[in-house]
């Protein structure tokens, strides 16, 4: 055991009814980025984040990001950027969580009053925000707490940015990460963020790798307004039915996407990496439980978590400017917008995709003699990320969980993308871990988010049995 | 010419003034059916006709129809029922109108204000309801009102349907006409329906056949709820690309429906009927008028008038469930439904259309493999229609276009369907006629409908002349 641990581990204990009140302040502020009228509430959740860490001894900034680009009536929340030590002999660790959260209504479905922290007998804290992301982010002030109170030195100088916009799209974040690089962030030795799940309920993982996303849209228009099926039905080519059929053309229903040569783009699977995959806590009924079906396409878990960490997907989301609407309407849509993503991984890089994508749908598109005008366009793309899960971030890491929770952290990826972490990995070319701190069932963004308190009290450990890990963790690990 | 006819034609154009006099206080009237706020302009539209009609000296009944379903707090809108003449020594004939309308607001687009007749330079007279339908229902009015005013004696027995509900699936009519047909309408020797549309610009025509409609719908679910493409995507059978396929396999691009066995269904061109289409005054270029492009599928208007009229067709009219929203979501949705609906001709039966439908369906979505649960179902469906051209009711009609317009009129169908027209022939067991009075440029539904003078001043002529034809036409012809 690493020296210092035991009397942190023993205050976290102690202060944990505490910590179990300062989340249940945070959670009764309904800090909602995506709904006009809560911004007051945005801001005074950042209000209240600066000032506990200034209570705790943290230097804090509140960073405002100006008016918000399209609804120039609202201030951007300030990002909180904090410093918590500064001692030239000891690393230096950026963390990252964010303020903002999803909206609630009881109506929606909630059992409980989604901004009261309700706590129920088997220990699930319930209530908007609890699991993402303010649990995470409480959780480093409480490290500091709990480090200052049992008398314990901090191992590190930590750098806190803490957002208010992550549920709206990160606004104004991305150009304050690349501008803070070599200004704020500049001592930072590595990088922490908090803000995913655990595979499962009961094995912690620590992330090394996220797919990208590529989304396009394909158009196709024909006649100059909406026709009636009954009048010109028969006579003239109708732009849904091209685009059926060009949309049918590019996964098949096992998965297997049928664009020629997207697939040589995939790094080839190692011997190395195959191996990591049998070992992770994870089952196909648990796959089917979140599925609430059994519609899964692969036979094993090693191949459902590779077909979701580590090849690419294609998923056709939808039709814009069709017939959407319950009932029945007799409309010949005169443009119809299709719209599709490819989650793409390494070694894809976003230009090679697009351009095998647009010479697929326009050759597609020719063979149906068509009369109609077809347009095909990437609407955004976001980086795969992935890291070396032997870097000493990670191994750091790792020995904290076995440390806390007396086992080996999975090593996983996730399918979906977290385009900050690419944005800090760039901005300050340090290695980026991903620690998260909830369970795959704390239903972040649903109804009746909770975050367990044994996720929540050993995940306070955590992350300060991490920040002395990782302050004397050798380099060449 | 017949007798009588020449006084009559004279003192319909001495009284045209009066006659766009009484079109515009009924246009003033917005009888919008669709919008609960103008429930009482509509009952007011029923008085106006009714009061019109009674100082003209018909038996005017306002017969009530009951609440209307799913908005219990609204009366439906009266069907005006009217008898002028009862002399057992001349036919009887039905009319059928409506006097409720679309809506219209000036900002979508109008050029004047569409509750307010405004006759410009080339005598279009622009307003809501001008051609749908208020300018044929008056047209019977005037044809009375002359009459009278010349001292013509009246030819027929005229009994008239018109409703206050058709833009709004004509509420309680089916009931009332099945209800009537051994009743109010039992004396009708013929049927006449003027709520269409000339094929174009110049020439009138008699409409004797309509397309049916059979609406389906096909669902495919898998998942409980709707998945992130990140986290599931490549793990996890899609109902969107299960769907995309199968509707890819229903209607090739040409047009060509690719269901099995269902072109069978369809009767076979006579070279009778062949040669109908030659002489119809309609060109390509009214196609790709109205299109407002150039994507028509066939080379020839015959084809395409053809194509329109008397094959069936497949429209694909969108998707429900999936993403529809303009801009960018990582979706998989857990259930979409796909409508489209087939355009039937004689001899579809729609049991048989429907058997074969489903089958396919479900034979191409077995062939996908997949874990997701498809159904498909019928949403509704209506037969279509076709009379003879050579009925005397129709050669009665075909002398009468003749007399006013001095040219033969073009026996045309129409691609949709008028439900109404099958109602009457199915309770009365007589012949239906469609005449309409508008052009194909009058934009009925659209910003800017209006009726050319001529075809209104015209049309009252030629709607008299038909009375005094249909009158004496033998019955063998």
């Amino acid at each position: 055991m690493a020296p210092q641990l035991e009397p942190f581990f023993q205050k976290v204990d102690d202060l944990s009814g505490s910590f179990i009140d300062r989340l249940r302040k945070a959670v009764a502020i309904p800090s909602i980025s995506a709904q006009d009228e809560n911004r007051p509430d945005v801001f005074k959740m950042g209000q209240f984040l600066a000032s506990e860490l200034e209570a705790l001894g943290a230097e804090v900034e509140q960073r405002p990001l100006g008016k918000q680009p399209g609804k120039e009536h609202l201030d951007l929340p300030p990002v909180i950027l904090a410093r918590y030590g500064n001692d030239k002999n000891k690393r230096t660790i950026l963390v990252y969580g964010h303020y903002d959260v999803q909206p609630a209504l009881k109506e929606d479905g909630w059992a409980t009053e989604p901004f009261d922290l309700t706590v129920d007998a088997q220990g699930r804290m319930f209530g908007r925000g609890s699991t993402d992301d303010k649990g995470p982010v409480l959780g480093w002030l409480n490290v500091i707490e709990a480090h200052k109170k049992a008398g314990v030195e901090f191992p590190v100088n930590l750098l806190c940015c803490f957002e208010g916009m992550e549920e709206y799209g990160s606004e104004g974040l991305e150009d304050l990460i690349q501008a803070e690089g070599k200004k704020f962030f500049k001592d930072a030795d590595a990088v922490c963020i908090s803000d995913n799940y655990w595979l499962g309920t009961e094995k912690p993982c620590l992330t090394y790798g996220l797919r990208g996303c590529n989304y396009y849209s394909i158009s196709i228009s024909g006649p100059a307004q909406d026709l009636h099926s009954g009048v010109f039905g028969g006579s003239a080519h109708e732009p849904m039915t091209d685009l059926v059929n060009v949309l049918s053309k590019l996964v098949d229903v096992q998965g297997n996407i049928m664009i020629p040569g997207l697939m040589d783009l995939v790094a080839p699977v190692t011997e190395e990496e195959k191996s990591l995959y049998g070992d992770i806590s994870y089952s196909m009924e648990n796959l089917h439980e979140s599925l609430g079906s059994e519609t899964s396409i692969h036979p094993t878990k090693e191949r459902t978590l590779m077909a979701r960490w580590r090849y690419p997907s294609l998923s056709i989301h939808g039709v814009e400017g069709a017939y959407s609407a319950p009932g029945a309407k007799t409309v010949i849509p005169a443009k119809v917008i299709g719209k599709f993503s490819i989650r793409t991984v390494p070694n894809m890089e976003s230009e090679q995709v697009s351009k095998l994508v647009f010479d697929y749908i326009k050759a597609e598109f020719a063979k149906l003699n068509s009369k109609n005008t077809m347009n095909v366009w990437l609407q955004h793309d976001g980086k795969w990320w992935v890291s070396s899960p032997k870097h000493w971030n990670f191994t750091a890491a790792s020995k904290a969980v076995t440390q806390v929770f007396g086992v080996e952290p999975d090593m996983t990826r996730e399918g979906g993308s977290i385009p900050v972490t690419l944005s800090f990995e760039q901005a300050t070319g340090k290695n980026v871990l991903l620690l998260p701190m909830g369970s795959s069932t704390d239903a972040a963004h649903s109804v009746n988010e909770k975050l367990d308190k044994r996720n929540y009290i050993e995940g306070t450990k955590l992350l300060g049995a991490y920040l002395h890990y990782v302050s004397e963790e050798p380099i060449n690990a």
